[in-house]
């Protein structure tokens, strides 16, 4: 038989003469303890030879080599390329992935995602739009001091004490609507991604800001409101196609919607883009693979994904070596770029 | 201070007069164990109060709840598929999943699917091909008794103490280039998946069986080279097209190839299929994208991952419940089905 002695997080308390939570804050490395506290607690934790991340105390410090991927997304390549980027990240640092497909509308999402964090016992997450955006996810995650990372459509977001991915949706669908602009067009459509998930909105906006900037007036019969489908793309394209005053281009807010307006543009014997110019955004296979191929906006999702990794594991590393996390919550920015192809351009 | 007193399997083996290794066969729930000595060890870990399931005898014991699945391949939608078709069952059942895509040539592959199981303690693995194939993984699985289902390309496996689930490629290919025989074509080019992946040889083989069957001669000149990839299909459409004797219909080991071709042709001025039929397989987004459509064969890439992670967990759950699993490894098979679409036919 083996005798094993176990100490506990109350024998620190006791010892440190402080509360059992000032001491977990002093684990989880929070920036709220005062110096002196943060000595007296380190050096009782010395003396007893207590090991926090053997112990239960809390989720977040499991000392597992885990972490999880949250998402909802019904678009395969995004998907695959996000996990792709997590999954390189996980190798050169010696983690494994699990992932977690969920619907942003279930009303138990929040205990899904903390069940799932409890029963794998998951170092962290990475969380991408539209769970990145969810203050109930995200409350119950800071509560159990599991840390994750957010991936976020936008230049900036309410709540920044946590790091956080940016992804410049806005300017580059801007980019992409005032290039159509200068190949003449001033009617141009616009199907929108899913409801709900922040891309759609920064698309629109985007979208809406270029009309405005080259004073050309809104006008909401325009667009219309899809899901980041292949047949969001056929279905835009009928209702576009039903207006008196038809669009001359349309800009979908991925390639697979565009390559849906594609394919029924070219059902109803039209030439793209000489009398339907079409625009997509991501940069995804789809985009190279249509006739003729997609103008886009270059989305880096495996550059992306690789630095929410980073930055989650970096912290997880830290803590667990003992190391300081930096103060600040680190912020990264992406800006996908205008690729400019034969969808929408007609070289002279 | 908490005290605990653990008892270790050799506790047990002391107790029982038995070895250390027949009380792993007991917990194990091996066949090889006779009654008598089955029940004795049980009553030694009844008296003992020993819990098997958290101690570290052995990896395929530990109480996870998730499991792993281990692959090596390009194509998007067929992963997506397969992690959708293995999450809905672990869904249903309370499992994690643990995704791990790696090289099938590493010469380190075996030693890195054996860390990752004992690094997150997972509960057992779906193997898809070519890993599903591979001795050397599977021997040093069954030598820590962890738990994997095969999904196998083909009909039949020398190995069958574990269970497998077989996708019948070579019928379904054959019925496929059957259909272009029918249409008139007797000059037909094939271009292959990745080598080392059993799909691409069952369907290679199916290809011939049809020829074969209707009198048309083989020539090797037809048979192309290729990965599943659409490059691959631009590719092998030029080289097809770069002999003196071309063929009238190209079948291609999967959609993605069979869309580099139509691409490749359209880009050639050919007409599809009057001028050229073209045949995937796997009923993928990419079949209905193309235009024309293309015919296939529809391969259910989600009830088969499903049925692996089904066999897999029914497993797992037998052991821990003490359950005895059924004697005979559960052997189950799909059969892609043709799906004749525009690509190759046109109605009268």
């Amino acid at each position: 038989m083996r005798i094993l002695v176990k100490t506990t997080i109350k024998d620190v308390a006791k010892l440190a003469g402080v509360s059992f939570k000032t001491v977990s804050r002093v684990i989880n490395n929070e920036a709220s303890v005062k110096p002196q506290t943060v000595e007296k607690v380190n050096q009782a934790i010395a003396q007893l030879n207590y090991q926090p991340n053997t112990a239960a105390r809390n989720l977040a410090s499991a000392n597992t080599y885990a972490i999880g991927y949250v998402y909802d997304n019904p678009n395969a390549y995004y998907v695959i390329n996000m996990q792709n980027g997590i999954l390189a990240e996980c190798r050169n640092r010696g983690y494994e992935l699990i992932i977690h497909p969920c619907h942003a509308t279930s009303p138990t999402l929040t205990e899904e995602i903390i069940k799932m964090c409890k029963r794998s016992q998951l170092a962290g997450l990475v969380l991408s739009p539209p769970m990145s955006e969810m203050a109930g996810v995200m409350d119950s995650l800071d509560e159990l001091a599991i840390p994750y990372v957010r991936i976020v459509s936008g230049s900036a977001t309410k709540r920044n004490h946590r790091p956080c991915v940016f992804v410049h949706d806005r300017d580059a669908a801007r980019n992409i609507v005032e290039h159509l602009i200068a190949q003449g067009h001033t009617r141009i459509g616009f199907i929108s991604g899913d409801q709900g998930h922040r891309s759609t909105e920064e698309r629109k906006l985007g979208y809406r800001e270029a009309l405005t900037n080259h004073g050309i007036p809104l006008d909401r019969e325009l667009e219309i409101d899809g899901t980041y489908s292949f047949e969001s793309g056929v279905k835009g394209f009928k209702q576009l196609r039903a207006l008196g005053d038809q669009p001359t281009a349309i800009f979908a807010c991925n390639d697979e919607i565009a390559s849906g307006s594609l394919f029924a543009a070219r059902l109803n014997g039209l030439d793209v883009p000489s009398q339907l110019a079409i625009a997509g955004f991501e940069n995804s296979p789809f985009s190279l693979q249509t006739w003729p191929k997609l103008t886009t906006a270059a989305q880096p999702t495996g550059e992306i994904a690789s630095q929410a990794a980073a930055t989650l594991i970096e912290e997880i590393q830290s803590k667990r070596t003992g190391r300081l996390p930096s103060e600040v919550a680190q912020h990264t920015h992406f800006h996908p770029e205008l690729v400019v192809r034969e969808s929408t351009y007609i070289p002279d």
